[in-house]
């Protein structure tokens, strides 16, 4: 903790304070948001189990206002959650080009933002984070402590967001880029996936620190040991799918299906273009954005 | 009853029936599926009501199956909504450049496709209701009786579609088109729009039979008569939304909050170009699309 406490400012401490955990997985967040977290069945048919968690699962987190939000030209998702009593609010993976779009809702809603959260230092889009720090005065910043961005708040594996009654854990999956994180909800049946696992993909692995192997164990350990029936919400999709599961990708990926050596020598073997905009980008997010925390 | 009868062909009739109701809104579908729907509260402070919609009110839709799925170039929403048990499941709005995808999606989840729905007759894009027809045995196509489009069941004010323990309720709803429907779960939890209530908007009326004042008044009547909590899921978003509430469409619709003269005058000022597929889009939806019923 000592480390995270060092790179942030003064005036931020107590809310860092708040966002960590300690080695036992709880904190501070999690004492005052503790709540019944029913086990989860791993069993279950992932086909059936994929159907029923938008349903069932769903009135496991009573009181959470949910907006899946999509960027056309990055073809990113950014995802709003509040808490429906206290108005508090998290929101994943903002765009610079939509920040107009999603202080608007934000403000229609009612909500007061606390945390913007980048699931990574993005290659293909800058991120909205610092000009609506600008915009909305108390909000702050999130990212991965091994992104290598400036944050207000930096994450490690473990730590709790908290909105309200509500809060999302933080699991490190890199592969894609060393500070990748995907975000948890408390009772499993959302998953915040980022660049790392996307529907019936992932995330690229051959710019910015990329590693196939990490990514594949990533991917393994951290999601695919998730309930089959937690959603499955990615930074980006390609193909207008807005949600999958981990049931589903665990069955039906056609990368992460594959053994660890297969899914190298995919990876390896794509060829794709760099990303058109991560000249401009990665420098960019890497402050916030064009503008500077 | 008898007039829809007439329209259909003979070995199709008994679908027909199970989907018709009678005149006090029952039908055999609904006596099949009849089903607990709690009374709502349409007094609550349309934000929080909103808010909560997509958690504790998905708690009374349990054992659904639901997906939201884009296609790009026409901004279109596909839904797709099945029962988790008995894996029967409907389709609205499917699109001919995503067919592909679609039907890939519900042979991976073990679906049954019983129903194809289109909320009208598109004039934006072919649906692709026709050819999937042909590649999946025993699929219905269904539309409005008002569209003046072809289809195994035509569907009216009050019908119920039926998947395994849920069905939707149509609720006709013109302006846009003479055969617009919107299609409402049983327990009110979703209202699945078309092109007549869209996020922060709605459909054009100034072609095919559009009419402002027809629009106007299905929205009031048929949609804001809807509990605020009851999430909008629309045809068409071009600006990266994916759903929004009654709650919020009444208090923050830029059109449908003014007078009816209001609408009607912006309605008829709009000054929009023609829809690029218009001229091939409405013939081929007039047929279930390329591919003939």
């Amino acid at each position: 903790m000592c480390s995270v406490m060092r790179k942030i400012k003064p005036v931020q401490r107590a809310l860092a304070v708040f966002l960590r955990t300690n080695t036992e997985g709880s904190s501070y967040a999690a004492a005052e948001n503790r709540r019944s977290c029913p086990g989860v069945t791993t069993g279950i048919h992932p086909l059936r189990a994929a159907s029923r968690s938008y349903s069932s699962r769903m009135a496991l987190t009573e009181g959470l206002l949910f907006r899946q939000l999509f960027e056309l030209e990055s073809s990113t998702y950014t995802y709003l959650l509040a808490d429906t009593d206290t108005r508090e609010a998290i929101l994943i993976d903002p765009v610079l080009e939509t920040i107009d779009r999603d202080l608007k809702l934000i403000h229609e809603l009612g909500l007061n933002l606390n945390v913007a959260v980048n699931t990574h230092c993005h290659a293909d889009h800058i991120t909205s984070t610092g000009l609506m720090k600008k915009r909305l005065v108390g909000l702050k910043s999130a990212i991965s402590k091994h992104s290598g961005a400036s944050a207000d708040i930096f994450l490690s594996e473990g730590d709790k967001i908290p909105f309200g009654k509500h809060y999302l854990t933080v699991r490190e999956t890199p592969g894609h880029t060393d500070g990748c994180v995907s975000l948890v909800s408390a009772d499993q049946s959302m998953a915040f996936t980022g660049d790392c696992l996307l529907i019936r993909g992932c995330g690229r692995t051959d710019f910015q620190q990329g590693c196939a192997k990490r990514l594949y164990q990533s991917v393994h350990e951290k999601i695919f040991s998730l309930p089959d029936q937690c959603l499955v919400f990615p930074a980006h999709d390609y193909h207008g799918q807005t949600m999958s599961t981990v049931g589903e990708e665990r069955k039906f990926n056609p990368r992460l299906t594959k053994s660890r050596d297969e899914f190298v020598n995919i990876m390896n073997n794509l060829n794709l273009p760099k990303p058109k905009k991560i000249d401009i980008s990665v420098p960019a997010n890497l402050v916030c954005g064009v503008h500077q925390v």
